[in-house]
């Protein structure tokens, strides 16, 4: 089969045999599978992300062996491995969370030697793992679950009262997942920043109330006008708190994932601010505790989804709740993969690029 | 009169004019001032204390003019201000938060040119925040409030459920504080680790059930030993779940508070575990983000406490729940202060030296 493949540090085209579905798996045909950000952070940081694995007590990937990457996929059924119950049939499609169920736990899907990516023709899932897509649901729609399941759990992790005002730093594909999801949690006004026009018209398009260009006006400014306690909220403070800044709680996601950005959160988050870090950052990161301290700020790392969440954010795009579509800016095949990690880098042209291996 | 004054980088014994209660001040005699660790920091970082406060927002110390540190502290009521309640004696013993209450909001006591602190003979409180010392009470004792109200504020904001198997890193004052606070709370086993012998003692005089020494073995490894989930939480766990290690949920508390420490903590905290940064590091920190994200930590740093906290930690003390006494190693009077600051580097004479300005 053909595969856009991760070898020596760079992402070629080559073909690779066909994988064999083992007890309680099953083989699928690829049929849309998204390129992720992590995936170009894998390519340029892969020595620090086996060094990070190997320390978690993982098992790293093996950097002079072949790896496809792809783990947000829509598939179809063609066959199944020994052990399985069979309910879906050949044609049927389907999601699955990234990850294979062994003896030993789940072992991911796109970051391995063994389990093949979404960027092959073929690969093999676990059969407990199958999401149908529901009928009718384009297959490069149902490919974006992966990406959105990672902004609801972000915004589930942060265990919402009602009354906060969100902050999200940066409308890449994860922060316009958690920019969906806080809609659907009815939070308003949601503020969004990014130096991208065209990710802050996205914004705007899933959820942002409010969008900033950090060029003109600085994102915690403009948190800050749209956050303002009301009269009665006013009244309600303790005596002691009347000095303090009459402002509703900030919740901050920090969607960016590079070096420097936290330290950035940290100076402009008002006092008691919460943030939930869903960006990605692989390299070391540098900091001032004081800042953090003197506001009492809460950090939430996060990472991946529940079961649950990956099974209802599929539900979500199949009931037109989240607009997948406009994420969606390139359809590929296999040759273009290499490029397309390149093209990426332009926040004007693409959001989300689908690799169609089968193409 | 006479002060430990804080002057050129130095501490250095003088007299300063008695001070005068404007409206709404008492006039006091300190009995008693706690040496903070916060109080050496600030002696060391003063400039970047200046900077930090300056950042903020808040009117910086200005170091070509002298201070007065000391903000745990007990006092005798000498004399009112005009428009005053006067509702406690001349001759009552008080404590009260580090704090004049202004028209701008409250300014602290102890990091400021205007505001005297504790380690001289008089000292100016607010009215509203005086709180009566419960008769018996030893002014040394008293003086704890603040350094045991951190503890209870921590503790506060870790949001405690009731499962969670607690592990304390740093056993100075601030970390014994929060002992003390996790022990009311019925948290047990309370892991605590420190290098010292001596704090480790008083570690357990406190509430510590299991004490590590860091240089012997990993605290984090004593920690999983003891917080193995029961049969019935085990067989509880989600099918998907089953394969992580069965252990109760994280709750650390980072009493250091130097450069690196919480990056040790995102090394060796297991999975969701959650972090309350009680150390005060005033330098640039550095930590692997991708800890965090890989192990979904969260980091709660917190500062201070509210009114009621600081309430509450008089009552503990003075009801006999917290055994303030053991923590006191020495008294001295003004003019070794400036020992007392190069004798606080050892951990295994001093835990907390109250200075008795009237001495």
């Amino acid at each position: 089969m053909r595969a856009a493949i991760f070898r020596k540090g760079e992402i070629v085209a080559d073909t690779l045999p066909d994988p064999t579905p083992a007890a309680g798996q099953v083989l699928v045909k690829t049929l849309a599978c998204g390129i992720c950000g992590s995936d170009l952070h894998a390519r340029k940081h892969a020595h620090r992300m086996v060094e990070m694995s190997r320390r978690l007590g993982r098992t790293p990937m093996d950097l002079d062996r072949d790896v496809v990457f792809g783990h947000e996929f829509c598939c179809e059924v063609l066959d199944y491995g020994p052990a399985t119950q069979r309910k879906l049939k050949p044609g049927a499609r389907v999601c699955s969370l990234p990850a294979l169920l062994t003896p030993e736990g789940p072992k991911g899907i796109g970051y391995s030697n063994e389990n093949i990516g979404g960027y092959a023709e073929r690969m093999l899932l676990s059969e407990p793992l199958l999401l149908e897509v529901p009928n009718g649901l384009a297959s490069e729609h149902a490919a974006l679950t992966e990406p959105l399941a990672v902004g609801v759990h972000a915004v589930a992790k942060a265990n919402i009262r009602g009354d906060e005002v969100p902050l999200v730093i940066g409308c890449g594909p994860v922060g316009l997942a958690v920019i969906a999801a806080l809609k659907l949690k009815g939070l308003h006004p949601i503020v969004a920043a990014d130096y991208s026009p065209a990710r802050r018209e996205l914004a705007q398009r899933l959820g942002a109330d409010v969008v900033v260009d950090p060029a003109r006006s600085q994102p915690y400014a403009s948190w800050t006008e749209h956050a303002a306690m009301s009269p009665e909220q006013k009244a309600a403070r303790p005596a002691l708190q009347a000095w303090l800044p009459a402002l509703k709680p900030a919740l901050i996601f920090e969607c960016v994932g590079i070096p420097g950005v936290l330290q950035q959160v940290f100076e402009g988050a008002p006092r008691d601010a919460r943030i939930v870090v869903v960006g990605v950052c692989m390299e070391p990161d540098r900091s001032e505790p004081m800042l953090g301290i003197m506001k009492e700020l809460n950090v939430q790392y996060v990472l991946g989804y529940t079961p649950d969440e990956f099974a209802y954010s599929l539900r979500l795009i199949a009931d037109g709740q989240v607009d997948a579509a406009s994420l969606v800016t390139a359809t590929i095949g296999i040759d273009d993969v290499a490029g397309a990690f390149a093209e990426l880098a332009n926040p004007e042209r693409h959001t989300k690029i689908i690799v169609e291996p089968w193409r």
